[in-house]
Parts: structure tokens; sequence; C-alpha cells
């Protein structure tokens, strides 16, 4: 077999026979628990050649398997093909999650390696509590030795915000969490998060693509904070980041080197540190195994990390500076729209994405995409999470429908919106389709819920519509979104599972339901949307939903009769307040073509 | 203070004081940890005068509380006055439930008395892990000294079910639960829940008032069957009860006292148990113990009982039972309101819910009501559990809401219903309230949902009306329901809870949203449904609701523009499908009224 990835997992096999390991876990994540790993740490894709975001792979003597969601069923079946490896599907009813799928193999006392760097104290617990006998090998880099030109650790220019940018100083952020380790009688907390490292300090960086973050690790302690981020930070850093770093000592942060993390908590104790708060959903094993080989050992508090749920809930200067880039970026789609109506059958999915690109590189402020674009033409768009490719890819017909999912990353804020388009005439099933889709994204979109509401509770509203006509999409409706910064952030979410995390006023989540139909059709209508108050009464304290996108929605292939009266009233409602929003800033004759798409129905 | 519960409490105190305990803890349970006890076991009423379903009482030397939830606030704090206990809310944001109130307390190591035989294992776990410190004492019938004149444990007749009413034998009962013990690798199981034993052995009995079950343990091994059930089993018994042990001995049950299941426990591995499978939830603490006293104790697994789940989905001759018994009651219902609508201005609540006895009482198979009835005009009936008081009730006047919910138990099946109707001309916050709480019970009745999704993901369905208008009500929308068993049954439910049990076929299921209105009025509409298949395509395994209960909506106060055409045309199709199945069956006067009653809207 001269497949590449085939050759690759041989490679493995050969190192488990080598270290008598009889089964290695590779998950596609990185030190960090991040969902989208720098280069360094695509291991998943560099041992299976599988490009999507979520996957992780197993290998025994006799098998190879790629554990992903119903986003990339068929996406992993293509690029699995010839390397021998096996889609187990998650997110489906009948389901094997990795540590019950080894428990099933019934091997006794099976020996484990896992990337001790790449999986969390919570994913190995799991693993130990379902496989009892199992003996867990965490090799830190365990692929360090195959994998040859692999990338270094990423080191972008990093960048401070103002309290202009983010309302909220870093000195008030450490005020914060020091009074809430004092509550949990703690000394000390490790934030591995780059998301929750990135608000903490004011700070953003390029190290993962489309995550404005920067590879590091924080140790806060009642005196201290110690920031481990980058080898040459006093040799030879850019000249951002040298500013960066003495703003952040003038605010009495320790910069220290990356590596330095393992020397730090083996001498915890010594450090007065006598309780380390440690989130074991972030935290890897590799940093717990360095606390527990001190030689005076502190004790450990393992907690949900709090800076989490505190980002979450956005701040007036934070709000303010998102709906400023939803603005922005509904100038941007309007004219991407516009010009993509005069160009059916001339451009394919690439050059329009390029062209929507071009469109927000001129914005100031801007500091590229948030996430990879989706630029789909009919059956492409059935793939949830399509990759477009550069070369190739399906030309824009005057028919059917066309689908694009994209954001921005501004300094003032970060962007996700999905439009699906009608290019010319559509089917009966399109028409249903589009209209159905909608229903369920109105449907949230107009809900109105008491305080203690969790996203599991309110995510029906936007699938009932689809489950009336027995259809429905096999991906959450909505995933909270960062204030420049990841576009997919917790601890909220709108999504089936039983996250108990209730909506908050200030939580800002997207509402993107959507269908797909392999070999036909894919279709997703998404806006961010601002949990905000609706008033308190006898029955309790209410919440809303403020939309922040704005761009309109097409009406041209809505199949109206059904759409309820108050769903249609909500259609016209938002479509106005798009073109009075955006018609001022807008070329005249987008002005006059975004008039026409939005009068109501 | 000479009120008696006051007095009760203080000689609690004093029995406190005596054995040195700091904190007693009464629950509102009986050794079967079922939600209403028999009166043996009404310790919170005996101590507090509160006479609400669900109520646990903590003392101290200086407080004593009651805690109960949403539906008897207002109740409680009329029954407490003047006892020195103080309410204490649940099922409200910001709730503090017993564990950790008393951890709040800051007490080093308190003593914590408790009744062990009305406290389940995962009770005390609870209280252990919120009260680290604590010293528990789990004492066999606290309150036993002090309650003079304590009724003594139920023995009403115990008859059996043949396969014709139930559907499948206790031989293939039992052969199934103890496949599912070889599955578990264990040998025995102990069933403490009431209507489990009553459902496996096929035996009804009347120990508890409108729960047709027998106070009793069942205890299953792979090679015998023990029924733990009553004193008199052989002394006394009468002739029905005489008759059932026969039946159930020569299929291989052995009848031993209710008493001798601490014995039994104790000698368990004695008799060749060596793993026993207990559910926390259900094993009361003193049977726990019992496990652990013998001289050789057997390995516990502790699991859910797997019989809640599997008598949750009925079979077909279950469910063609509970479809006559909503016809039967249906016929009632509806001449009751016939009755009613020709009676304003000249009965009371009690009259009108004596007069709808004496009909369920004609019809052959009834075995008494499901639970008490709830007859509730006007502001009564914004006390969601109003106890219609059987002197002084209030006069139904030819004027506003009159809501009864009310069911019965028959030999084939168990009904529940509430009916809320207008006695006369209505207030515009009548109608409207009216209206949208029978939006939302047409809604969630519409819904159509995947295979996998849980109570919790679409209660949302039967509130959005209502939250659309900023109006709640704060129970759950729906509980199980038994065959001629409890009214209320699990394990699934339609509520908030994050309760993952998902929905089957064959589960039957409240629909019955409400609103209440302190002074004013109180509504709530009321079906009982039928989980069913609606088919299999590309998209997943659909299901959808049957509607079993039989008795019109009456229309005549709705606020019609607050409706969609959907939910019209519902309610259009019930009106007359219970037109059409009911009238051949009505006396013909009522038949015509009946008709005019479902004319479309």
């Amino acid at each position: 077999m001269d497949n590449i990835f085939y050759q690759r997992v041989e490679a493995l096999r050969a190192l488990m026979r080598e270290n008598h390991w009889d089964i290695v876990i590779i998950n596609g994540s990185d030190p960090h628990a991040s969902e989208y790993p720098a280069n360094r740490w695509k291991q998943v894709e560099w041992l299976s050649g599988f490009t999507g975001e979520a996957g992780d792979i197993v290998v025994t003597e006799n098998h190879a398997g790629l554990w992903t969601d119903t986003r990339y069923f068929i996406q992993a079946n293509k690029q699995l093909a010839g390397t021998g490896i096996v889609l187990h599907k998650m997110r489906v009813p009948e389901q094997v999650p990795i540590p019950q799928w080894i428990a099933s193999l019934g091997m006794d006392e099976p020996c484990i390696a896992i990337d001790g760097l790449c999986e969390t104290m919570g994913s190995v617990r799991e693993l130990r509590e379902s496989v009892p006998g199992a003996v867990i090998f965490p090799v830190p880099d365990l692929l360090g030795g195959l994998w040859e030109n692999r990338p270094s650790v990423p080191s972008s220019p990093i960048i401070t915000l103002g309290e202009d940018l983010v309302g909220r100083s870093r000195e008030s952020k450490l005020s914060w969490l020091r009074k809430w380790l004092v509550m949990q009688k703690a000394d000390a907390i490790l934030l591995s998060a780059l998301d929750d490292i990135a608000w903490m300090l004011n700070v953003r960086g390029s190290d993962v693509e489309y995550n404005p973050v920067v590879i590091s690790y924080l140790l806060v302690t009642l005196e201290d904070a110690q920031w481990f981020v980058r080898k040459d930070a006093f040799s030879e850093p850019d000249s951002d980041t040298q500013d960066s770093f003495q703003e952040l000592q003038a605010d009495g942060i320790q910069i220290r080197d990356y590596s330095d993390i393992h020397f730090a908590l083996e001498s915890l104790k010594e450090s007065g540190v006598d309780v380390l708060c440690l989130d074991p959903a972030t935290t890897n094993v590799s940093l717990r195994e360095a606390v527990d080989a001190g030689e005076r050992i502190p004790l450990t508090l393992e907690a949900a990390s709090p800076v989490s749920a505190q980002k979450a809930v956005k701040n007036e200067t934070e709000i303010a500076g998102m709906r400023e880039a939803h603005l922005e970026d509904g100038l941007v789609m309007v004219q991407f729209l516009y010009w993509l109506s005069t160009r059916a059958g001339q451009v394919n999915e690439w050059e329009a994405s390029e062209y929507l690109h071009s469109l927000r590189a001129r914005i100031s402020g801007f500091r590229g995409e948030s996430f990879e674009t989706i630029s789909a033409y009919g059956p492409s768009a059935a793939l949830p999470h399509y990759s477009t490719p550069r070369v190739g890819s399906a030309l824009i017909e005057p028919r059917g429908l066309y689908l694009c999912d994209s954001g921005g990353q501004y300094l003032f804020g970060t962007t996700d919106i999905t439009r699906t388009v009608p290019m010319g005439p559509c089917t009966a099933l399109e028409r249903e389709d589009y209209t159905l889709v909608l229903r369920g994204h109105i449907d949230l979109a107009m809900a109105v819920f008491p305080r203690g509401t969790a996203g599991c509770h309110i995510d029906a509203l936007a699938r009932e519509p689809l489950w009336q006509a027995k259809r429905n999409f096999g991906h959450g409706t909505g995933h909270g979104v960062g204030f420049f910064l990841n576009d997919h952030e917790g601890p909220q979410e709108l999504r089936q599972n039983f996250n108990s995390v209730p909506l908050e006023p200030g939580m800002i989540l997207s509402d993107e339901p959507g269908i797909y139909r392999e070999g036909m059709h894919g279709i997703r209508h998404e806006n961010v949307l601002l949990i905000r108050s609706a008033g308190d009464n006898e029955f309790g304290s209410w919440l809303c939903f403020e939309t922040l996108t704005l761009c309109h929605y097409d009406t041209s292939c809505l199949e109206l009769s059904l759409l309820t009266q108050a769903e249609k009233d909500w259609l016209n409602a938002y479509n106005a307040r798009v073109c009075r929003e955006l018609s001022p800033r807008l070329p005249a004759e987008v002005a006059a073509w975004l008039r026409d798409k939005t009068r109501p129905v």
C-alpha cells in the first residue's frame, strides 16, 4: 500500500511494538485543549489526512479508527479512502465513544499510550473509568520521533488591547480572579485555555489560524501572575511583541519561557502555593504530572475555570464593539451578495470567497477571517463544513442555492454569518427546505424565556419547524461567540447536550439551523444574537435576543404559505432594519438593490 | 404557644437534646421512597400540619423549616402560621436545598439524625457530600416515640391481574429481570419501589390512597423470588388476598412477612447471593445497613432499577386498556361538564367533585380516584394543588373560570384530566390566559421529534406561547402515567430538569401547562398523551403524540386572534374526534350539547 497515511499508521504500529503499547490514542487537540490547534499539533491530519475540525484516532495492532461527528461523515469517507483507517460515527444514537470502544475489546490490562501534552486530565479520567484495568502511559509528543519537518511552536506578534476596546483593565480582571481564589480557599490557579488567557491579559496574537490567541500558560497566585509564553521573549521579538511585554511587565505580569511551566509547577510549594486550582477539562496530564513531581506537593482543587463564564458575559464596551463589527461586516456582506447576484455562471466558489475576503480586508481594524470561509454551491453545501478548494471549486450556476458561511476578526469584535441565496430558479424542495430552516431560525430569534433557562431547553424551538416535516440537522443550533477572540466559545451553547449553564444577559450566541441533502443542496441561515433582559414581572425575570448581524434574508425563494404571520412580521421588520441601518453607507446602486431585496413579504 | 404543631416541634427538640442531636431531618416519604406515603408515614403532616404532597422538615435548636416547591407556597404559608416553622422555597432560582442549607450553618461536625427507614441511600450520600464533617445517625422510626396513636402499616386486600388485562405474565417479567441480572453479573436485586413491585407481580392493592400498590419489598434472585408483604399473610387475610397469595405461590413466589426483609438481607450471602443490585434512589438506608450487618457481606452493585424503565413502555394490551379507560372517563367528563353548565350559582366546589365521583363510580372496573380531585372555582384554582374542603368550599358562580383536575383508577387503566371551563362571562385577562395555556398544550401535543429526544428538550414547546407574553407556570409540563398504577411514574417526564431519559414509543405522559394568578384565577389544560412512532426516513426515526384523553376543550372563551391556523386546525380536529367517539354513547341531550360545544372555530 503506497498511501502515505497508511505508511504513517504502519510506522506508528512499529513504534507500538517497540514499546509494547497495545493501543495508541491520538487526539486532534493541542496542549491547551483548543478546539482548533496550531499546525504543530495537527497530529490527526498528519497521521490520517483527515482535515475536519474534530477527530480523534485510535490505533491497535489490527485496527485504526477515526472518531468524528455528523458534520464530517461525507468528508471523512473521502479522505480516509486508502488509508486503512475506519470511520467511527459520533453524535448518532448508536455512537460508541473511544473509551467504551476500547472497553468493548475486552483486553486484559491493555497498555494504552496517549500524548501526555494533548490529553486532558478529564479525558484520561474518563478512559480510566471506562477501562479500569488499563495501564495508561502519557507520552509527551508521542508522534515527535515519526513526524519529519514538524512545524515548531508558533510565535506570532503579540498585541495588547486597551480599555477603550475591551472595557476592563487586566488589573481589574486579575483582582476579580484573586477574589475568586480566596472564595475557593485556594492561592493559585493555572490557566491553560488560550482564549481565557488572552481575555485575562487583554492580549491577542495569531498563533492559531483564525483564533487571535497566544500559545501560553498563565499562573496566577494571590501575589503574582506569571505568563509562560515565548522562547524569544527577550532575545529577538518583533516590536509589537516587545511593546506588549513591556506594558504587561509594567502591570506586574512576569514573562517566562513557555517551556518553563513544568519547572514552575514542580516547585509550586516552594513558591508558597498551598492550594492550586486546575480545570480538568483544559489541563493536560503532563502538567498534572509536573505538579505531582515536586518534592513537596500542593493540594489541588479541581474546578471549572471561572474565566470562561466571566468572559462569556460581554461588558458594554465589548457589546458596542460587537455592534460596530456587525455593522461593518453587514456592509461587506450586502455588497458581496449584490456583486454575486450579477455573477451567476461567471465565478466559482473560490473566486467568490476571494472577493468576499477582499471586501473585508478593506475595513480598518480587520485582522483576518474568524474561520475558514465556506463558499459552497449546490451539492457542495450539503457538507456542513465544506472546505472550498483553491483549485477546482465548482462554478456558481444561475440556478439553485449558494451558501456562504464566513466571519471576520476585527480589533473591535468577531462576526460569523451564513447566508444561503438563490442564484436563479429553485426546485420546490429547495424552496421548502429554505423556508423551514428560516422558520427555525426566526422562531429561536423571537424566543422569550425566563432566567435559568439553558441552551438545551430552547434548542428545539429552532428544530420543531423542521421536525414537523421530519427533517433535521446533525449539528448544534448555536455556539458562543468571542469578542475579537475565538468564533466558538463556551460555556453556553444552543444544542441538545445536557449543558446546564444558564443563558445570561450579555452572552452572545449564533443561531444557525440548517438542512443538508447529500448530492443535492445544503441550507443554513445564521445570525449572531445578543441576550438581553426583557424585564421582570410577577412570573420571573425575562430574557430575549437582539440580533447583532445586519444582512437581509433573501425572500425570493420563500414558500410563504409555510410561514406564520408572526414569522413574516419578524422577517419584514428585520429586513427593514437592515435596509435602514446599512443603506446610508452603501454605494447608491447597492442601496437601491437592497431596498428592492428588503420589500416586505 | 398553644399551637399543637409548635408543641410537637418542641417535643422533638427535647428528644434532640436527650440524644445530643444538633439537627433532625424528617422527610415526607416512606420506606419505599414513595411520592405519596400511607398515613403511617405522613410524618411531615403530623409534625407541621402541612398537607402538601411534597415537603421535608429540618429542625435545629433555633430553627424549624419546611422545604417545599412552588406548587405549595401559598398553602404552606397558611398552614404553617403559628407553628414556628419557616417556609424554604424550592424550584425557584435562589433555592437552597437542605444539604446546602445545613452546610451553610457552618457547624463543626454536626450530629444529624435522620429517619433510617424514610431516607434513601442516595439522599444520605448527598447530605454526606454537602456536609463532609457531619455525623449522620439513621434512626429507624425517629418520631415513633412521640407520635401517639400512629396509624399502623396498612394491609388492604390484594388482587391479581391476569394477562388479559396486563398483557404479560409475571413469569415473563421475572425471566426478563433475571436476564438483566445476568448481564449485570449480579445474582439478586432488591426492589423497594411499590409500583415496580406491583408491576412485576401483576398485583394491586390500596395501601396508599389513590395509588393501587401493596406495601412490600421484592427480592429476586436467579433462583427464587421472595415477596415481603404482610404480617397476617397466613393468619387472617381477606379472601381476595388469600386467593392472590395462592396464585403467586403457585407461580413460585415465596410470601414472607414485611418485617423479615432486614433478616433476609443480613443473611444474603448464606443464601447464595454474591452480588446484589440496589437502586440508591429508592432503597432506604436501614436496608443498606442490614445488608452490611451480615456476617458475610455480598458485593453490592448500585444501579437504577430496570423495572421502572420497562414499566414505562406500555405493551399493546396496556395501551388498549388505557384507550378504553380514557373513553369511559371521557363519557364521565362530558356528562359532568354538561351537568355543571346548568348548575352555575347553585353548587359549590365540593358538591361538584362529589357529583363527578358519582359518575365515575358507575363505571364497571372503577377502583377509585387516581388522586384527590381538585375542584376549584375562581381564586381557589390559583393554588395549583388546591385541596377542595368538604365544608366551606366556594360557590361556583355564573361568571369566570372553574378548574377540575381529576382522574380514575380502572382495572384496565389510569386517567388524569384537567378541564378549565367558563361558567359565564370572563374577563379579557381570563380569556387571554385561557388561550395562551391552550396554545402551549396544543403546541406540545402537535410536536414531532426524533428518537433520542428527552422531555427537557421539548418542555419549552408548551411554555413558549406563555413566555412570549412573559407568563409562566411553576410546575412541570408533564409526568408519566401508570397503567392502573400510580398517576405519577418515571423515569420519563416533561419538564426542565436535565433528565436524559429519552422519550420512547409506548410511553404515556400528561401534557398540562397552566397559569396561576393569586387571588384571581387558575387555568390548566391537561390531556394524557401516548408516544407513537411517526416513521423513519433519511433524517432519523420519528416520534409523535396520540392524545388518549377524550373530552372537548371549551372554545367559548378563546381569544381566537392569539391562535395560529395550525393550532385552530388541531383544536377543531380534536373536538370533532371527541364528538364522534363519545356521542353514540351519551344521552341524547348531552350528545346534542356536545355537538354544539364542538362546533369548529
